[in-house]
């Protein structure tokens, strides 16, 4: 009984094989995550443990495709950036998004139902915001009584896509993009349920009411009427979350090979540049643990990325001490 | 603060359509699924456990996505048939692919710890068969003793192509080409698996004896050295599995549309062709109930296909009685 | 000085293998020709000269690539089909469409400065016409003088693209949608260029009056203030033109296979349907000999297709007598 | 007689939009030219009337897509490079393929029949090689007795394909890989002809005593046997043709942004490096003209791109004083 006569049907297999020398991302959405985040009541603007789900299962995924130099997700979206130089499946589009996602998605599962919540928040930036952190402990408190496990009904899917990114400018952009949206969709939301949870407001009139305002208008909204000063709400809010593997920051950096520009080969001589006496310190801390982070950072300046170059190079760094 | 700097990122997102008025199979792979049997320790050469999770996904995406006509499944693949004039997502392959892998996955994990595991033989082929029931039932208990929960080392993921076929014989060549893998494997498997099981071989020695063997020479093996008659195994592991809406199964046909032809378009006034008794009181039984089936059935001759128009037409049947 | 060094480039060269078993239309298009008909003084509605070289280039693909099964082109764009199995150039697009393109466009250039003008219309339909033929020659002598070689700073260039078409239904309706498109334009500009040429319009005055006009007005403007019988319009004009092989026409055929119904796969068994004594004649006529055939024909309808079932199947017919 | 009931066809039309920022290069290639060079008497090992006919075609294409940055050919292929920021025809790729391949097929044929071949060679580096060019006059007395008209049944065609190049190192990898294959090619072709035509081998001959000789053995066997100087012949043979568009050459330079690197974005207070008096001398001179140029310089080393910088750039250089 010989396969042959059906094996034909092989040729119509197609693969798409990504443009070499390109970053790949691997941009995953939450598929109906409005009416998911009511069905679980999801905390309004922003719910602490989905977001640590949310990062728990991007960790999980950077952790087992080393490939991965870094992600970045805010709300329920997460991009996982693959150094151009990858070779991963032989770049094939089908395999990577399908990958990428399925992981994904086994993971969030995994880490639902466990209480599993991964403190995302373990990191030079956060450990200094004792602030903050007491906050985000009151909210996860809170919200522990209301965990339950995933109805069959309303199982969480994500749809993908791969995109490809031919200098390492354009994807800064695309990650700066990312996070600006970021940004000016929690200013947003956080202005909105404010006037809805503490003002009082309708939903439609809160929204009526916020229709051509500005940033600064938000803001001014948030501290005149509520007492809410926006750049103290904590980082995962305002900033998203970056997950990547950390090892022993630079010190020494130029500015030539600072910014977005694609000067990738540079004369080995460069003069360091002086770094300030409170972020050497804070390098050096950070150089004790060798592990996979997630951060609540600024990723649109160039500072981010000057003192991790490993992002860029794809080279791992040197273990931290 | 605009978005509007790094709006033009976007440009690079490509979206493949995928050509209309073509059959698109999604079919879905584990991935390293060796591995994985062996850390969960899946019983050989078939875990019913295993396959029923497979199958109990199935189900749930072929329930989530209506465009699927129907899926077929064996080991730890899954292929779902979307009808070709399905509009669904506008035919983008990374929306469709996605899609279709993080439900399953999703699925998966939310079915394997729970212990629920939907009896997919509840079917007419199935009812009838009390002996090879009772074999499974009793593999299922002997099974239910190493059920455990998922490791988050080890957590299930599975990979994904689109692929679209132009006509109904292209689709249906297709769907034999992966029952006939299945048979293949299965009889290799089984034999593989009673000589090292009982016939106390290693493995080495049980892959040596097997070399160049035939079918007929390892049905021999089966009968003669174990007593098993190869044709009384399970469906299931013999055929895999299929999962579709049943509608009010057809008594009527003809000659001319059963098969793979090009034909649709047929006169109207065709012969009904009589159908044996036997068979009539199968199909009029199985008209009883309307729902989401799993069945283990040869998809390779026509009678499937026949007494089931709607799989090809895409219009929903008659409801069942 | 090997050059193993560079070349890695290959890695970037994508193939886009068209999927097999559907029909592929290469369509050419004339760039820029409402320019280039203006720079060598075309006649206005139709330029007979002008399509004679393009139905000689057309006829000069058809020749060179066999798999091409027949061409359809009306103004400064041809369609050429290729069928559903063939393997050229392993389906690559590129291969495909560049092929094409380049050698249509060498032989339009090489056609056009010898006035080398193929007689378009040795064809069963036009044989009968000799009073269109007689108005077409009578063009032609017109044309004769302004006769000019091309000029370097315009040559005649044509883009071009490659669709696949999955069923014999979606190509048919392709190739009607192209003729009806003649239709329309033709209509419309010969009794533009009747109100302008003959009526003394201005050519804004001529669109003005015709916009929101039917068909059928069309037509009446043309016959009562023009005497011109637009069913008396040369064939080439109102149909455009088809090439093709041509072989034996075959007398004897079914309703059932006629149309553009899918049953490829038919009984061979089948009643010869009775054709009429005039249409018999013809045919018997057009079997004297076999070539390459330019013709103006209705392809819409299945009459054209169904005495020619070689350009489906794909497979020579009987040689001519 | 509405058009509507066939227009869905438009939707199996496809468009694959090149990824954006990245170097496109179509490259044409000539279909049969072994064939085509036998029938029209092609001199061996080069010809330099039929390169000539070439070189014209490649000018006339860069004249009329500007977007067009440089073109390289050699024998009988062509790369045409597009500015990474192009966005003719919105970068789709059938779009940009065809327009290339059938304007240079049709040049092709233009330039081919007339007798004009333009002197490919009134470069900077060609006016001053008397001696070289005095050989190559007498070749083009000798060809051109042999001049004949294209016959219909022997026209040249050309496919063609579109890659896209991510970095500008990409980018010049590519073309070193074609000009190195040029010299290893004209070299291996050189001395084949050589034992042929003045050694009196059969070609079966000199092909077997060819094999597994290296460059070095090849320039030996061309001095010692036939008293030829390698690097005297023709540098249109050796090096291949460059088109592009002149502007004033640039003196002031710097080793860094010299080359293949990714510095895009350079200091703009970088000095000057000192060049050669020869060199400024050149410069000068070829500052002296504004137009399409046609050189046969060596383009794998960084001075060829280090004094026109605007090949890398895309914008237009000074113009010629």
């Amino acid at each position: 009984m010989a396969n042959s006569k059906y094996e034909y049907v092989r040729n119509f297999e197609r693969d798409e094989h990504l443009l070499p020398n390109t970053w790949i991302v691997v941009r995953i959405d939450g598929r109906g995550f409005h009416r998911f985040s009511d069905h679980y009541g999801f905390q309004k603007p922003n719910d602490v443990r989905a977001l640590d789900v949310m990062n728990s299962a991007a960790r999980h995924v950077v952790k087992t495709l080393p490939d991965i130099v870094m992600a970045y997700g805010v709300s329920d979206e997460y991009s996982f950036v693959f150094h151009k130089s990858t070779t991963l499946f032989e770049r094939r589009n089908a395999k990577l998004v399908s990958t990428v996602v399925s992981t994904f998605t086994a993971a969030y599962v995994m880490f639902w139902p466990r209480g599993f919540f991964v403190s995302a928040v373990e990191t030079e930036t956060e450990r200094e915001k004792g602030e903050t952190k007491g906050k985000k402990k009151e909210m996860e408190q809170q919200q522990e009584q209301q965990e339950r496990d995933l109805d069959v009904e309303m199982i969480p899917t994500f749809d993908a896509r791969a995109v490809c990114y031919p200098s390492w400018e354009n994807l800064r952009d695309y990650l700066s993009w990312r996070q600006v949206d970021c940004h000016i969709n929690n200013l947003y939301n956080t202005t909105f349920w404010a006037l809805v949870q503490r003002g009082g407001m309708s939903q439609t009139a809160a929204e009526e009411s916020l229709k051509g305002t500005l940033a600064s208008d938000k803001n001014e909204i948030l501290w005149s009427r509520f007492g809410i000063n926006y750049n103290n709400e904590p980082e995962m809010f305002r900033k998203g979350s970056v997950v990547f593997r950390e090892y022993a920051l630079e010190t020494t950096t130029t500015k030539t090979n600072a910014g977005k520009t694609e000067n990738e080969n540079l004369p080995e001589d460069e003069k360091p540049v002086s770094v300030s006496k409170t972020q050497f310190e804070k390098m050096r801390k950070a150089r004790q643990k060798a592990k996979i982070v997630t951060a609540h950072l600024d990723i649109i300046k160039d500072d981010f990325w000057l003192v991790r170059p490993w992002l860029r190079s794809g080279k791992p760094g040197r273990p931290v001490e």
